[in-house]
């Protein structure tokens, strides 16, 4: 029985056995060897931030919580893990199916916080066997999450402010996991809804969607509809006449715009419109966006206007984007203007096909009228750079701090439990996030500090914040009961990520060539680490 | 309740729910207009292989069985549709809660089965509703799997057929389940074992692993061991001495190889083959490769063959792969020539630092000693294309044949409930992929048979096979019971996988520039496709 009362992770998937085999050995190795309770302390930490940036948004620390308040091997797990190990001996499998997280404690910054290089985002605490164990699946649970919703803020800052910004990506995602994560974690980073139904149940995101060419293919004439009214708004038992109203307005604008309806489509749309007369937003793709689809859409809104609905707009799909929902927004005012309405010209116009960063920053620069985006493949795939690379280093064993040597100096992990902190300037900006040895004095405002860069002797500054904020915070502690701050929503999440973003310097958080953000380290920290590094390099003896 | 009564999806994930919103609208509009027993096919295919390559790797069938067989949304289900749909009729949601699919047919081609763009991997028929309804999720569950499995397949060429592959990719994967479906597709297209626990006991597949970095950074010294024995391999119960003995053979090698041991790297190699004697596989890269890993790890591995292990091998996680695998080769073999042993020659070096194709290729090219790969970031996320296009097409409805214009031919859907042959040449290439109309009359080993490109009128070629192969074949009969084909065992789909690969002609499935592989139309289906174009696509008129 595990000991604290948690909701578990939301994929099933998530349990103890999520892991690395290797993980397994090692505790074999360490009880074994009598170290399972050494002291131990882990940073989990980034080298790069992903798509070339300078920055990443942090999540996934909700299901970090779950995970461990529900960490217990099962029966099933132990029998299985016996077979493959037949010789291991038969006390550390009880030991393995004793264990739960109630000597670990985790401090992580906060959810859908901007992050960066080599500063840990999550630390954890206790015995070396099970924090060792914890690593890959916290590493699953931390890595995707903090990728995508990157991408997603990227996203955001490239669409603009005020346009609607929809996750399309389910069919294309990495398994069903990945598409239920891209669309709670797209909404961290700035999104506003997404198609999935079931991330919507699961998170309360607001779900979205109309429908797809088949409904349109599925129509062939106005033979199919199988009835021809609609229900009257004022009075929702009555049926009022719809087709005849649909038909008499098509011929209307037959002289005022090209117009070759497809007559499939068209009896699509009003079967659409009758069933959902709130919510028509019409695909108009499927034959010829400009000749059909948007006509055949405007002669159905302008019908449904007339009997009392609003409708809402039409989704394109294909073809030139900025070209077309011009056109089709000249066509909104146009018809306006011939039938002496105003409704038409503020309608949505969706966007729909292969849209990534790069097609939203041209976009927003060559100028369009589309409200809204529906992004899919390259949103959730994060095709650009498709893994995020955090590490789970041992960084301190019963007191002491532990270095790996690396040839590659971006590869050395900086040692010591650290506490970090951000730093802002009097305008609010951050000015730079700042590391230092769990035992130092914390660093105050309005006192100026020596930061150090933690490799590059040359550059150091001193900084006066005019405020100071911790950036890890305690959200488990085994020993205390549990949870301490349990996870945020996800609502309050996304305004840490809007609010970061909107307070961050804007160079370096622009798409090209972004300056990148300092991470220091102190005095006391930057001396400790070095002498500890020529301690363990070896010496060339040339002879 | 569910008819059937399969096993359930590999993740509490995968079901009805997870699905586009815009799928339930457009039920929810068929089920007003009296169109949801409309009798519809659904083709399931692809448009461009990925990796730049000429073929995929199809993969996913089995989950695919196991969501229809289950297919049924829950009482909650339901009741956060209606709060999410509150305008939509009492009668719709009852009518949603009722269905399941005994009513659908699934045709399928084999699990493991190379694919060519355009042709059906699956082929969905029943009512339109429900059939349109188990798109999204049909797609989620064969896009990313046949990626990986593809994937993995390349990496399997580019490895050649008798180095061992193990996939390590669970921390870096798109969530959980893209992690474990990474593990089970890999599988199918030539991996031999993973690194993730759950997958093995999901699926039975080989996982392996030895130890972490951290591992060794958790021993400072020789006083970190706890006791200096091992147990003797003839009698388990009792210990001999193993510290002394590998103290002794350390200062002998000392004379005959570079060796600045790091203490701390061999109390953890001494600690870890005292607890996995005939698991002993040492990371190697901790402190320094050449000067402390290796010769610690052969002074280890010679203790231990004194006393009568076998120790399996190193592993490489950093630096240049094939330089270091064969210096480590070399020192294996100086080692057994001064020891006068053999065993060191032959022990396995396994190198897993971000491995790709275009590395496993080069490496091939350059020579390397390497025995096993372990390969992680690049199998999983599959970073050079993260995902695969499949779609998910009305083709035929009522029996009449749809058609979908696009202005890209590459766009555009090939109409009609079709049949798909592969025809073979007499030495058992295939020579070619040919559909026609599931009416037509079937193609026959020894008849000539005309074959026409698709949409391009002047290719087309005469073909005798030697021998013919249906593709699409009944996996799930909603109205027989159920499941017709059972899925098959992975590695049943990892056989059919590898034979093809063998019998395929060379050039189609080189890395670079492979030539393309042809799927043809009947002449029927060709007469009849462009018919249908030309009467759906509207004339311009100019005046």
């Amino acid at each position: 029985m595990a000991l604290f009362t948690a909701t578990g992770p939301m994929s099933s998937l998530v349990n103890p056995m999520l892991t690395d085999m290797y993980q397994i050995s090692m505790a074999y190795a360490h009880w074994k060897n009598g170290k399972i309770d050494d002291d131990a302390t882990f940073d989990l930490f980034f080298r790069k931030p992903p798509f070339q940036g300078e920055y990443c948004v942090y999540a996934g620390s909700d299901e970090v919580i779950k995970f461990v308040s529900t960490y217990k091997f099962s029966n099933d797990d132990i029998s299985y893990l016996k077979s493959i190990s037949p010789e291991w001996e038969e006390d550390f499998f009880i030991w393995l199916e004793s264990i739960d997280c109630s000597k670990i404690k985790i401090y992580s910054v906060d959810e859908g916080s901007l992050v960066f290089p080599r500063e840990p985002l999550i630390r954890v605490e206790g015995p070396l066997a099970i924090a060792q164990l914890l690593e890959t699946t916290l590493l699953n649970l931390v890595n995707y999450p903090s990728l995508v919703a990157t991408n997603a803020a990227r996203m955001r800052l490239a669409a603009g402010p005020d346009k609607t910004l929809l996750e399309f990506g389910l069919r294309r995602a990495q398994g069903p996991d990945g598409a239920v994560s891209a669309s709670k974690y797209s909404y961290i980073g700035g999104f506003d809804g997404t198609s999935n139904v079931l991330a919507g149940k699961l998170t309360g995101i607001t779900v979205k969607g109309t429908h797809a060419h088949a409904y349109v293919m599925s129509y062939t004439s106005l033979k199919d509809l199988k009835y021809t009214t609609i229900a009257d708004p004022k009075n929702k038992s009555k049926q009022v006449e719809f087709l005849e109203i649909v038909l008499d307005v098509s011929k209307k604008i037959q002289s005022s715009i090209p117009y070759k309806s497809n007559e499939g489509e068209l009896a699509a749309f009003i079967s659409y419109a009758q069933a959902s007369p709130n919510g028509f937003l019409a695909l108009v793709d499927t034959y010829d966006t400009l000749q059909s689809g948007v006509p055949n859409f405007i002669a159905v809104a302008l019908a449904l206007n007339i009997i009392g609905y609003l409708p809402i707009g039409v989704r394109l799909d294909s073809g030139d984007l900025a070209y077309l929902s011009i056109k089709v927004r000249e066509l909104y005012r146009n018809i306006d203007k011939v039938f002496n309405t105003t409704f038409l010209s503020s309608l949505q116009i969706v966007a729909s096909n292969d849209i990534n960063e790069d097609v939203l920053l041209s976009l927003s620069s060559e100028g369009h009228e589309i409200n809204t985006f529906g992004i899919g493949t390259h949103l959730v795939t994060c095709q650009r750079q498709p893994a995020l690379g955090c590490v789970f280093k041992l960084v301190e064993i019963n007191g002491t701090p532990r270095i790996k040597l690396s040839q590659d100096v971006e590869k050395l992990v900086i040692p010591c439990k650290k506490s970090t902190y951000r730093m802002y300037s009097e305008t609010g900006h951050p000015l730079m996030d700042y590391m230092l040895r769990a035992d130092e004095s914390i660093p105050e405002a309005g006192k100026r500090i020596l930061c150090r860069h933690p490799f590059e002797e040359q550059k150091r500054a001193y900084v006066t914040p005019a405020k100071v904020e911790p950036l890890l915070k305690l959200i488990w502690d085994g020993e205390n009961g549990g949870i301490i701050r349990p996870s945020v929503p996800l609502s309050a999440a996304r305004e840490t990520c809007k609010f970061q973003l909107a307070t961050m310097r804007n160079d370096h958080i622009r798409p090209l060539n972004p300056t990148p953000y300092k991470v220091a380290v102190s005095q006391s920290l930057y001396d400790y680490m070095h002498e500890l590094w020529l301690l363990s390099a070896p010496i060339s003896d040339l002879k």
